[in-house]
């Protein structure tokens, strides 16, 4: 045996490294503070593996994020009675702009919900909306070619009378130039409160080879033609009043309406998919995006200008320019799915483990400082051996 | 020396401390069974950590997910003949819609497959389609100003004749109203099976600073101009029949488009990127988003109405209504690229590490507990000190 | 207290399970070279871990990725002088395609460079334009009903007279056709390089209830009304020169506007959330991200067809077809978030500790292996039982 531990016999070596079983000396004290310390310790850190890690974070779950596609339709129709249009009813095609986007899953739909028309513009020349910039007193005020940031055309050189009083630069542009001063109150549009949006939202983990559908398998057809989402009696349903959603975003619809602005609509798929699919809802919750704050902005709310274009009887281009102040929906899906997985429970596990070798580093240390008895404790947990090799062997001597 | 571990010299102790080396005093054990245990507990995790953890989850690597961009080119022509429109040619700016989204780079892009069109719409007043709520027998059935949620205008309050059996209620609205009971069958634009997809995706892994396209290196542009997609022969082809991609999600291409649908592409982008950038390609599969079950759904199929503006001799605004029937294709890409990092691999490797030390544990308790030297290898595991500061000095004792 | 250790009194051994303390024996060797090896790898891993893991790659930390949403506007207008329009100045809802989506928050919006104008198509018959495959000698060389990939109409089955001497086949399609072989040089819109463009841009972190607007808390609306992005006198100002992104990202306007590209605007949301929310700002930067080599790619550039409808006094639909290019701006908004949290913490420390047990390894290894002393050490060790319970009690002997 001893000449199998001196190295001399190889077969020997072998063997015993591969069967000859190693455990640590133990030096077990007997004493109940150190003891009580110990387990104390054990238990705070076994614990807290057990609610806070495994419970509360899920840290034995191998996670992914979300892939998800989105298709909206709004739904409703509204009259107005201006005196440029006369009477007029709105509907789907025209108040959602571009009217496919509606429908169209980028995420996105924005419904007008104030309108400032200028028809029958033409390219043409006409004098500028007086400005700091655009008044002039005679030609040499005005630059042939230039054109304003903040202008509507290209100045032609030439300081024309815009109204009795005042002059402005000519500019070559679609005339007659849109004044966008005075914007409709209240809101022209803002019956689209009362409109609904239908939602649908197919999600995935590719991860886990999950599918799901905001269009839940318990609901049916018929319920989902009457419903409206509401937070406590119909969670569930995916027809959102547009009204109800900007009120749960904490702003008001009517002051909304007048200069725009952007919701997020935030669907929530959290879900541990260790639990049967069926606990895997969407949370829906909705806030504003933009800045309504006037302080560090421009150009506050949310408006944008199209044009619809015509060909009048002489074959010339005329176009009804359309400022359009409107409120659009982001539709914002987020969310993580957690399934258990080997590789980060033995990560999470194995880790703690080694957190618990510290306890011990903290029991000897209180052990061999703060007890009465720490020199008979240091005598039998270590065994000296000096430089030279001569041993000092402390527990042959007890 | 004594003196020194008395902890009365200050100086020899920091000495002992920085260079007096700790190690564990080992009870080396020769029990084939034990030894056999210990080896085989041992070999499997660290089989399970070469193989598994290393080789099939490869975390050893950081990750980073794909942040891509989109564009797509639809191509083909179409000839149909209605009675509406006569024989009539549909080419891209007119069936994908809107025109420049098809290579607008949102990620998705619609092909029309089916048409109901109402020309000569204008604001006037018309009888509603008759349903169970826009039937009436008197004006008092009907209320002014009234909107339906399902309904096509604002009502006038009068009820008027639909047609010889039938009254309805009048609405201000684009008169004629649309009748879509009857959809096209077959679908109009059915022939778009064979249209093709250009799809370019640039991706890039920031935190690698990683960049790819889908349009790989080894392909000339010879090769391009003339393949389409096959998983067989032609793998890397960014160029898709659109009958193909619906053939590949496992629907029909006739039935789908009388009343449209969502398909989506996944391009996936996993990547080792420890090996070299050429092993880095895209895989591509197909499959339908929306639910086709009719059962909890409402509107099943996808369709959306838009309508093309006029003006006619007199200046008055009339409108084409266009219900469009069509075929979404969503691009999806994602992907993890994962990298050697050595915080990973420490945090893998060093847990793993930590549970090999669970082994230790599961070892002793066999010892102490299923051996028949059981008490002989706990007299010489443990060294008992009772509360008192007694020892118990075992080794010394045999 | 023999009779304890021996399982009899199970009292006893409950109290000595719960209070009696474990604790290594430990082997103290004074050799200067084992024990500066063991602290000196010890240093290591622990500098490692303060530098490297905590500092650096801030492992301490849950992380979280942005959620993100855009909104863009365009301004400037440019004056075109061309043959088939004369002089005409485009505004905002002209040459932002489509216009709303200038600012409809897609991510992604397009400004026209360059324009192909087919004015007065109607559905007809007319030549195809020549080409290898449209070419035709007789009616026999042409299909009816057939429809070219790359034609624009589909075939009647008739060979007619293209020019003074080629024949090609006739199609059905809009007519006349585009020919698009002759591209304005210089850009048409080239002065679309002074436009600017202001982009809103909200993030939030929904782990960490964390949400910012790139318009900064710091900045007023004065100095956001005047400013330009400009990496080193303006790095907050969310207004871009449309040329300026252009040059940043390596490439030329004047000939990037010729065909058209895709310009990738990326903002850098990387947060580290432990420090105050102001120092959470983002980093703006450029590149292009479509091929311009033309080796392995088709279509190069970025050009799409769109069309204006209008009715002729005869009411016969006719249309304006506009093959636009353009330059296509991608909102690119990435990021990860960290935030100090107890679990990666615990975890990567835990690791770490693990990992110092191989330092103890690799010591034990050196000392039994190279020293001139490692059978004194080995004797002192290791306590060796061989299979019959025999003990060969090594300490006790010396």
């Amino acid at each position: 045996m001893t000449e199998a531990m001196g190295c001399k016999n190889c077969c020997s070596i072998c063997l015993q490294c591969l069967f000859g079983y190693e455990t640590n000396v133990m030096l077990v004290i007997n004493n109940k503070g150190v003891g009580a310390l110990f387990r104390l310790i054990q238990f705070l850190i076994i614990a807290y593996v057990a609610v806070y890690v495994c419970w509360i974070q899920r840290a034995y779950q191998d996670t992914d994020s979300v892939i998800s596609s989105v298709s909206t339709k709004v739904k409703g129709n509204i009259l107005t009675n201006t005196s440029i249009e006369g009477v007029h009813v709105w509907d789907v095609p025209e108040y959602v702009i571009p009217p496919q986007v509606s429908i169209f899953g980028e995420k996105s739909f924005l419904v007008l919900t104030n309108v400032i028309q200028t028809p029958g513009q033409t390219q043409s020349k006409c004098p500028e909306i007086p400005s700091l910039v655009t008044k002039c007193e005679s030609d040499s005020d005005c630059i042939e070619g230039h054109t304003e940031v903040h202008g509507n055309g290209v100045q032609t050189g030439h300081c024309v009378q815009y109204s009795d009083t005042i002059k402005t630069c000519e500019v070559q542009a679609w005339c007659p130039l849109e004044n966008d001063t005075i914007i409709p109150k209240p809101a022209l549009l803002g019956a689209a409160e009362h409109f609904t949006v239908l939602i649908k939202n197919n999600i995935q983990y590719p991860k886990f080879s999950f599918r799901k559908r905001n269009l839940l398998h318990h609901i049916n057809s018929t319920y989902l033609k009457n419903c409206t989402f509401d937070r406590k009696t119909d969670p569930h349903c995916p027809i959102f009043r547009l009204g109800h959603m900007v009120t749960e975003a904490g702003e008001d619809f009517s002051i909304m309406a007048l200069k725009g602005g952007i919701i997020g609509i935030f669907i929530d798929w959290n879900c541990d998919l260790d639990f049967p699919e069926r606990f895997c809802i969407p949370k829906y919750s909705f806030s504003r995006l933009d800045n309504k704050n006037p302080e560090n902005n421009i150009a506050p709310g949310y408006n944008f200008r199209f044009a619809k274009y015509y060909k009048n009887n002489k074959s010339i281009e005329t176009r009804t320019l359309i400022k359009a102040f409107g409120i659009r929906f982001d539709v914002i899906v987020f969310g993580m799915a957690g399934k258990f997985n080997i590789v980060p429970t033995i990560v999470n596990l194995g880790a703690t483990l080694a957190f618990l070798s510290l306890v011990t580093a903290i029991c000897d240390w209180v052990m061999l400082t703060c007890m009465k008895d720490r020199d008979q404790y240091a005598k039998r947990k270590f065994i000296h051996l000096n430089q030279n090799g001569d041993s000092v062997p402390l527990v042959s001597k007890s």
